[in-house]
């Protein structure tokens, strides 16, 4: 049986479930409270993060990795393009997501007002949670200003970087960190993702303590 | 012609260099202090970050997706193996370079010994200069655990992953912040990429203002 340690309102974990949810692949979820660097934990993964997979004797660990790994071992159905330019725009979007808007929105947000709590590190920084208010709108506008163009984020088929977006959103989401009324395309898009079945295991998450926004698991949002 | 729009101690320009270099591209290299944030530099990469690779009228940004699509386009000499286990293991060791230890490490020493003052924000804080120069000591043992049973990080073929760990070793040690002493076998994987042609370049970068430490271009070092 594959088991994939994972923390739910951590959108790395959730861009892997959303991955083996689309292409079939059974999997139970193991909830890691990875801050806690229990040393079983460690030992599964020395870099002390989630997710990690396990399939058979091996232990997979760094979120893209994996998913790139899944899309070579279980092709169907593709969240990858087949052309070289298709690929490159797929993983530059991964990045922008897991880079550039993880630093700036989610760990500014998610991180204050849910991991301060969980970890027990003290109150929110009202500075961050100001700074990734403000990025967000930024990002949201790059997305409008793709999703006008294309059907998906990297192009006209679903791929990895929808799964890297809409992973960081849904978190967000679930603290009500999102506006979208900002931009009806971007609303539109996670419509569509949000309606997929991969994304119901997502969706029915709950962390004690932090309730679900009331739009959260909705999906006519 | 193509362009990389680089900054010479950014390990990230550095992986994308080294990839050029031992691919035999031909590249003109121009400097891009990135966070003057001239607006010629944000229209060219929205996420105002180097490097950024122009080749014909194609502007690639984020490295890791620069690499793989190059490898992708020039595939000869191979930066990646042909299984899925290869391919799989060189880009976890890739993100735990760029993502774990660029945070733990990179972005503590060099960013506050260098970066301060290029970017005029203030003095070094101690403690993280302190909290990098701990942290790399665990790394450089793991690079050991691996190197002990393989030739090179990811395998026993060069490849992203090397070129990946030795853009930060080298940005690091520029500035005299690598243990060398620490372990015979790292030392000895570094002197390997060190005398590659790709990487004559790196060493002949300068920086007004902060000179190479002794070591840096010395290939008996």
């Amino acid at each position: 049986m594959n088991v994939l340690y994972h923390f739910p309102l951590s959108p790395f974990s959730r861009k892997v479930r959303l991955c083996l949810g689309e292409k079939k692949v059974e999997v139970k979820l193991v909830e890691e409270r990875y801050w806690e660097q229990d040393p079983e934990f460690r030992r599964r993964n020395p870099a002390g993060k989630v997710p990690v997979l396990k399939m058979g004797n091996k232990m997979l660990t760094e979120s893209m990795a994996i998913c790139e790994y899944l899309e070579d071992i279980f092709p169907e159905p593709a969240l990858m393009p087949r052309t070289s330019d298709g690929k490159y725009e797929v993983r530059r979007i991964v990045s922008w997501f897991d880079d550039k808007f993880y630093h700036e929105v989610t760990s500014k947000l998610m991180g204050e007002r849910v991991f301060r709590k969980l970890m027990g590190t003290g109150y929110p920084d009202s500075s961050n949670v100001k700074a990734g208010a403000k990025a967000i709108k930024y990002h949201l506008d790059y997305m409008t200003w793709l999703l006008e163009k294309r059907r998906w984020l990297a192009g006209n088929e679903l791929s990895l970087a929808d799964f890297a977006a809409a992973s960081h959103l849904s978190c967000l989401d679930y603290v009500s960190d999102v506006d979208w009324n900002r931009s009806e395309v971007v609303k539109d898009w996670y419509a569509k993702i949000k309606s997929r079945p991969a994304f119901r295991s997502i969706l029915a998450d709950n962390i004690p303590g932090f309730p679900q926004s009331p739009q959260y698991a909705n999906l006519d949002f």
